[in-house]
């Protein structure tokens, strides 16, 4: 494993890749890299502040951050035989990478330099490019605290990370399921992401290896008051409604795992459920557009609920036309997700729509990569989507599919000279 | 087949999906699409002139267009069955709509307007986005001209136009290879080109299907002098020494298929070569930087030829160290695919960085998606991948493995008031 030279250290001084251009341009790369990188300026005047998003903090970043454009999620399987303290070891050499990253800075000393005989610590297709507002963000899935306790991590396996029940309709391939560790990677530049994901894969070499990966090439929800709601695959508004960040008070509620609701090393952390959902595209465009805002309950061009006229307008499920028929149909999915409808459930979303192509009767693989946070997934996405699930409830469910789910317990934020987690571990 | 009220027209004064919003926000929606969108002013004031590319022209945009971000590129296969007046009415279809989407117009009435037994015209995940310079550019395959001559069309076969041969090394797989028809479509947003190529495979529902398709995330070429050198995922820069669009007298030679090149309906049209090229990245990213410039013949910083210092520097092949050994490897792959090393030849390249999730042994399936326009694939591609294929030539086959292949024959530009190809049936 190659390990950056203070893993884990702030590098808010480091060397920017820009930076680092310039000085290999000037062919004074050697001299630099030679001295050392943190002795060299990060770089104001090209790597505009807005484009890095701190790493460190109570928090972990990539939840409650305004959501990027673009995703790389990785599940990673740690290998048959490793023990506790090379996991803990993995961890802080992703801790190091992941702090320099998040800079717009090379893993390690760079990709551009190294030793004859050894590959650079870096794979270089991030080189001149920003930060792009990357995020990274950790989870440990719930095989790391189950069988035969490979860790001794089993005593202090939270009472919410329990698998989650299945449910109807689900078709889930057991190879885009689970997995030991998961990282989302997220940035306003995929190759960024990639780059993340790529690296920090390659330094778990030996140690942990990818389960399954996903690209996510449009964000689908919004978790910040300034940002627009996009589009999802479906051409709806998605997310609308979404707990966003600014509301400390639903971001306290629902999302960040307090002191007592299990054990101390998750305060401030957050509980992940990633669902790989397919849309099956072709029979929804063949949909009537009435029919289409029906499944939904939303007006297609305006989000706006239907009856009401803007997209930020209440959801009023109470509402009839002149007939007594109610506005919003009685299996429409905004009614069914409705915190209402789920004892005040609510879920910070921050999903992705996906295409990777055609399946072998030529329909999109293509639809939404739900990622969700929440402080207690029992009780809010398995709650939420047990009213959702089965053909007698959620209309959508005639055109999506759960082809792959995920459970992760995300820990509270990293401080400067810590790692990854490092409460689960002390 | 749902066909847009005015197939082939210039549509430059439809309405933009951004006022289409405005309008449905204002609730006067209906009214203004029951007298017909054409009706209403492109809104200059919030679709810069910059993010459209004109569909219409002497050649197909997407070719010496300055390469956009992403791609999302479809084969597509003509139903059994299906006749030339059905493919003649496929492609004026087609025509209408891609001239819509390019000026950033839904396809047909849009996405929320329809009868409502009818599914919209336009699938709406693009409704409020601008344009994103999408273009659309379409080529026909070699199995439209042969075998049983469904078309009529084995007598206006261009004689470039034949399969590529089998290359050494070649790990073709056929549901990744050819297709009747292809579109390539280009865009600085993925939703813009994914929601293109969605919407042109609705359309041809009945008449044609996709066989494969690919989402490239990041270009890897310049196409223009006014753009920088991207990355590719072997972290080089790419495309450095490609035929630029500025260079007339390059496009004249190399791109634009010539009065004499062949049939007079290829005239002002470029041949495509489409090769999926898987990436070891694992072994790639395990191998020293002196080796990877070696196989590659540049520096991985700068993008400078070997022995040069600046990535512009012409590539000096015979240039050798102080002991004789030359300073690019006699197996590089730059030298190898050098004009001077193939008669001449070179390509328009405008290929993308793909990453399709892991394999089934965890390792990342991604690449390049390579796309090279050219007038004469036999002369050019053929004989450069003749050079650099097989073991005992470019280096870099260690690492790369092609496991897709297509040719297409794109026609020349589409004037307004004609569609797609027209001259191929006339």
């Amino acid at each position: 494993m190659s390990d950056p030279p203070d893993p884990g250290a702030r590098p808010a001084r480091g060397v920017s890749r820009r930076t680092l251009l310039g000085l290999a341009a000037g062919a004074t790369l050697g001299a630099a890299a030679g001295v050392g990188v943190s002795a060299v300026r990060h770089d104001d005047a090209t790597t505009a502040a807005d484009q890095t998003v701190d790493f460190f903090g109570a928090h972990q970043a990539g939840i409650a951050t305004p959501a990027q454009d673009r995703l790389h999620f990785a599940a990673f399987d740690l290998a048959p035989g490793v023990r506790r303290g090379e996991l803990v070891e993995l961890l802080r050499t992703w801790t190091g990478a992941a702090a320099r990253m998040t800079l717009g800075q090379d893993v390690g000393t760079g990709a551009v330099t190294g030793a004859a005989a050894s590959p650079p610590d870096d794979t270089g297709e991030a080189l001149g490019l920003p930060a792009a507002r990357l995020t990274l963000t950790l989870g440990f899935g719930t095989s790391l605290f189950a069988g035969e306790d490979r860790f001794g991590l089993a005593a202090r396996r939270p009472p919410r990370l329990v698998e989650l029940p299945g449910f109807p309709g689900d078709a889930l391939d057991p190879a885009r399921s689970g997995g030991d560790l998961c990282v989302q990677a997220c940035a306003d530049d995929p190759q960024i992401a990639v780059h993340a994901i790529r690296n920090l894969a390659r330094l778990a070499r030996g140690t942990a290896s990818v389960r399954y990966s996903q690209l996510g090439f449009g964000r689908t929800s919004s978790t910040s008051t300034s940002q627009a709601t996009p589009r999802n695959l479906m051409g709806f508004k998605d997310g609308t409604a979404n707990v966003k960040a600014e509301d400390t008070a639903a971001m306290a509620r629902h999302v960040w795992v307090r002191r007592g609701d299990g054990p101390a090393w998750m305060t401030g952390g957050s509980y992940l459920v990633s669902r790989r959902i397919r849309m099956l595209i072709e029979p929804w465009d063949s949909t009537p557009l009435t029919e289409q805002e029906r499944v939904i309950g939303r007006a297609k061009g305006s989000g706006a609920p239907l009856g009401g006229e803007h997209e930020l307008d209440a959801l009023d499920l109470g509402r009839s036309d002149a007939r007594g028929r109610p506005l919003i149909d009685p299996a429409a999915h905004v009614r069914l997700a409705h915190p209402s409808h789920n004892g005040g459930a609510a879920l910070l979303r921050r999903g992705y729509s996906f295409v990777d192509g055609t399946d072998e009767l030529g329909r999109l693989d293509a639809g939404l990569f739900f990622l969700a946070y929440q402080r207690d997934p029992q009780t809010q996405f398995a709650r939420i989507q047990a009213a959702l699930a089965g053909k007698h409830n959620d209309a959508l469910n005639e055109y999506i599919q759960h082809v792959g789910s995920g459970l992760f317990a995300c820990p509270g934020g990293v401080r400067p000279g810590g790692y990854w987690g490092q409460a689960l571990f002390s």
